[in-house]
């Protein structure tokens, strides 16, 4: 019994790293589809996003099933409530970038963010992906130190997002309104996809020393 | 042991309501502050987000108790997962609130919203503070059908976004770049209330008729 819980279990947190790495693609191709104003790609990054929805439901399924059938407690109980929530923020940071998708999408045949910008939009983009490729492995490995150091890397993308408002709101800005708006959501889209990733790394640590590393929710 | 269980469960749907209470109030003087630019009022807004963290910690903890001890099967189990999921919702709605009120706080002594589109504003966190304060009522009564009424609020919602975002880019747009940002966030942080409250109102049909009204996750 409990062993087949564990296998089980095990399935859960293999189909958590194989959505993740879907949504590693979401942010990849959303950012290409931004920088290149491509509207192919947008469309991919939008019409995948049901694929992320499906394997979400699987994943719910599944822990549902093993709560009625194996009854977990203690920490093998936090373990199936954590996936749950961990496959919630997964799901929510495919939608994110299916948002970063449709403002690509939107600006076609333009590019919605001005050159100016770019290099601080283009990083913050590289480090959500990169975020988001580190929480897969995390989950793979249930990794508690590499978990915790991932709320440095998302320390770069706070200074980033002020960075970005700097620019915007400085009297050098000559892109007008437009652009600014959509620099400032893109912004805040890829801060929301870090938020998400550290949640799942949070979520990781406490699985795996039953300790909340801190507030297991998004920084507000 | 199935009426200690109930009672437990009434107790967590009880605690439920009043964090929705607690959120109505976010909302309400979050708007407050940022329709007048009063400093005091956005503190308050900040400053007591930590008793709605507070609140939903409770209600996780009373929710791992009673599933561990009752180990619920089929609709009470659902039950108990929603209710985790619901709180998730309700803090992040205080969140949002208080991204409102750091807005509010970062013009003082000026107000961030222009008088030219002070209305869609103001409505935008009418519907917004409504759709809350329904929620709480609907979760009390676990009331279906004003749940899925809830759906139609939700699209005056989605209007008045479109509005907004008209009168940002329109040419007779005079307030500048930074008035637009602060609309433009503002816009996406009633919205997401606004999601996460059908959210919310999608879990209570579910949890009362085991069917979900549609995907229980807030559109992207």
């Amino acid at each position: 019994m409990r062993e087949a819980f564990h296998e089980q279990l095990d399935a859960i947190f293999d189909d958590l790293t194989a959505i993740c790495g879907s949504v590693e693609t979401a942010v990849r191709l959303a950012t290409e589809a931004l920088l290149t104003g491509d509207p192919t790609t947008a469309e991919a990054v939008i019409s995948a996003d049901v694929e992320i929805d499906r394997a979400r439901e699987r994943v719910e399924d599944s822990a549902f099933l093993l709560l009625s059938l194996q009854q977990p407690v203690a920490s093998d109980l936090r373990t199936v409530v954590a996936a749950l929530r961990m496959v919630s923020d997964l799901e929510r940071m495919g939608d994110l970038s299916v948002h970063v998708a449709k403002i690509a999408r939107l600006r076609v045949p333009n590019v919605a963010v001005p050159a100016e910008i770019r290099p601080t939009v283009e990083r913050m983009a590289q480090v959500a992906e990169d975020m988001v490729m580190r929480v897969g492995k995390i989950i793979a490995d249930r990794n508690v130190e590499d978990a915790l150091a991932l709320v440095h890397v998302d320390e770069e993308m706070d200074t980033l997002r002020r960075d970005s408002f700097a620019s915007l709101l400085s009297n050098d800005w000559s892109h007008g309104v437009e652009a600014a708006v959509d620099v400032a959501l893109l912004g805040r889209y890829y801060e929301r996809i870090a938020d998400h990733a550290v949640s799942v790394a949070n979520r990781v640590v406490f699985v795996v020393t039953g300790e909340h590393p801190r507030s297991v929710d998004a920084p507000a």
